[in-house]
């Protein structure tokens, strides 16, 4: 199973690319961050964004896409700048055709190190040591990606395995 | 000049096209609403979104797009599905290669009604009568999306204008 995710930020869009299967330490492909120059125009920014992004998922051909999911935060100002870029982003993997989910901050900590609260070194931490990366991906935003892949592949997992036991189990 | 304004919006998004010369009234061409069910996933969503805004540029292939800017409000999920929705219709419009122009509620209202606190009811009625139309616009998404474009009109107007003094008075 191969999972792109994305860290959707307008400014930085962090992506990142694994290979799984549930329950096993997922192997790294890829990881980018795309950037758009705060100086340009919103229509300029979001093509770029859309371009880039529409090339990596074509590059990797993954079996689905794990987003963040948006949420409040204290600045208005990068919420919209987030909200925007992960509107991009789903968008470009829907017009793919593929599968799109998207996980909360708090979710793919949980998931990553087993913390909801975990901070970003802890994250960037686990993502190198679960990747048996030599060094840890840089950017954060980068980093925050694979760690939303990871997420992806595992929840993937635990949602197979419940539909292993169900079919075992007889019922559906 | 024909323009393609819209007023996102994620459950209801208003797409209104008019044609004018800056200085003159505009003539109305059409106006829709674009409806996705708050009961789908969000990808459904902003591709439905995505394909309807293609397919209305492309029958009324406009010289320009308009889209609302939006700002912080109260409700931030509101905010969240109007940047999402934003951003898609400035991402088709880019696409598709037009230039994309975005106006706060308030510069709309200024340049429709002469009053950037103008109300909801003062805008359509506005609308209504630069439109020279029978009946006001409903829902309001379409008279909001209709203002937008010809708020365009009449700003592109004043920058021709400007631009053509420039030229006659032998400077660029």
């Amino acid at each position: 199973m191969r999972v792109l995710g994305v860290d959707p930020g307008l400014t930085r869009c962090g992506v990142g690319v694994v290979e799984g299967v549930p329950g096993r330490p997922c192997t790294l492909v890829a990881y980018y961050v795309i950037y758009t120059d705060p100086q340009d125009e919103l229509p300029t920014r979001l093509l770029h964004l859309d371009r880039n992004l529409t090339d990596l998922v074509a590059e990797h051909s993954p079996d689905s896409v794990a987003v963040e999911r948006v949420f409040s935060q204290h600045n208005v100002r990068t919420v919209m700048g987030t909200a925007q870029a992960g509107a991009v982003a789903v968008l470009t993997a829907a017009r793919a055709g593929l599968p799109v989910q998207m996980y909360t901050p708090s979710e793919v900590k949980a998931a990553v190190t087993g913390s909801g609260q975990a901070d970003k070194a802890q994250m960037t931490a686990m993502v190198t040591r679960l990747l048996r990366l030599s060094e840890p991906p840089r950017p954060a935003d980068a980093a925050d990606a694979l760690a939303l892949a990871i997420c992806h592949v595992w929840r993937g997992g635990t949602r197979a395995k419940v539909a292993a036991a169900a079919r075992k189990g007889g019922y559906r």
